[in-house]
């Protein structure tokens, strides 16, 4: 095993039920393929003392803690600092960060406000995380052999960022291997193909099964199906991949 | 306000992503319309230790803590007895629940084993909750002024444990009152008022709006629409409903 891993989903909305945290089963998933044990998923109202005390102690228990939500530029948007006063340190403006808040306002014609300068601070000593598809940058801060990584509420968001760090958290611990296959399915349309992949994907929580159609002849559907592994040994991730095979072929041609 | 909420989700498969947490969505929204602060949703592995942890700290931080999940008869169910643990007592068969989990067996002509006999065990004083559509009884326990209610992880039967209790969230704390109103909308498919009704839910999280489809002529689709409200004082439930009433007419006339 990598490590323990926490993962703190911050928003009010998600406290009142406007919102299912989908993110954290997101995360959740990757960060076990990554060979991480989530150990506790906890929503947090957007309030800077409850969220530093819910970091304080995840960074206590867990080798890695990752956030989501908090970031932007409205004043409930404190995950930051919040972090900060967990690490007994005041945030900073961060310059680099500085640099990719102002171009993307100055691109759209808007001025680099004091709510928008707050999104570039953060503890001394942690590096931001180019946001490739919103505003807020991330943030990645490592305390001794710990990481946090916090990651923006938006989903679209909260993932492009995410995909920065996923390979600096696969080089963390004992090495994980990878495997894949990808083959092609004739005669099923992808709608039949969502149970069976549903269905594979519960064989193992280090299985990952996405499909694309290819080819959109009425009728003569083609789906090419990708199948991920991962595991601690390189003969189990390729075992892994090749029975998730074998029982997706055999649950496709099941009579419907 | 009637005082705060902490939701615990127990079950492994929210840790790994196999699963997103709507329930915790679901019962967050019934909460904070009966008048509750959820403050915060943890999920938690099936081991009874970090159960044990999560309800102890819960019990001492919310005024009412509710559970899903683990009350079912695999060794992995654990809730019931991680409770008694985090309560310091020993978990003891309680009659009427075995009478409860006896009888549905026994119509689907099983035996009772050790591992059935175990769903209806509970901390002494703790009372039964009947499950109409499973065989795991939930549980309700009072210590001092604070409720624990530990309910099934399955999505309808914990709902349907859970609205059993619910007179009893409303009658603790000040009270809360209730407004609702019925409309009649002709010629909108239910299709285009689902977006609108969500962005009037979004008004208020004391807001709750539902439709119902009624008579079935295409192309003159009828819809019943009910609002409720909850507040404090009871002119405000019933402004909030009006008008949530006059923002779902606007969006429904906005032209399309």
């Amino acid at each position: 095993m990598k490590g323990t891993a926490w993962i703190l989903s911050i928003g009010n909305e998600l406290l009142i039920g406007r919102v299912t945290n989908t993110n954290a089963a997101w995360l959740a998933k990757r960060l076990t393929y990554l060979g991480y044990a989530v150990r506790r998923i906890v929503a947090i109202p957007d309030e800077e003392v409850e969220i530093a005390e819910a970091f304080r102690e995840a960074m206590a228990k867990a080798d890695v803690v990752i956030s989501t939500g908090g970031l932007g530029p409205t004043p409930d948007d404190v995950t930051n600092l919040a972090f900060a006063r967990a690490l007994g340190v005041e945030a900073v403006v961060n310059q680099v960060a500085l640099e990719s808040v102002r171009e993307k306002y100055e691109a759209a014609g808007q001025p680099l406000t004091a709510e928008r300068v707050k999104m570039a601070m953060m503890p001394p000593g942690a590096t931001p995380l180019p946001n490739p598809v919103g505003t807020a940058p991330g943030v990645l801060y490592r305390l001794g052999d710990k990481l946090a990584v916090l990651l923006p509420g938006v989903p679209r968001e909260m993932e492009a960022v995410f995909q920065q760090v996923e390979s600096l958290l696969a080089s963390r611990g004992p090495p994980v291997y990878f495997a894949e296959r990808e083959m092609e399915v004739r005669g099923v349309p992808e709608a039949d193909a969502a149970p069976a992949i549903r269905e594979v994907m519960k064989m193992n929580p280090r299985l990952y099964v996405k499909s694309h159609p290819k080819g959109s002849e009425v009728g003569a559907p083609v789906l090419q199906i990708h199948i991920y592994a991962s595991a601690f040994k390189r003969e189990e991730a390729e075992e892994l991949v090749e029975a998730a095979a074998a029982e997706l072929l055999k649950i496709l041609q099941r009579p419907r």
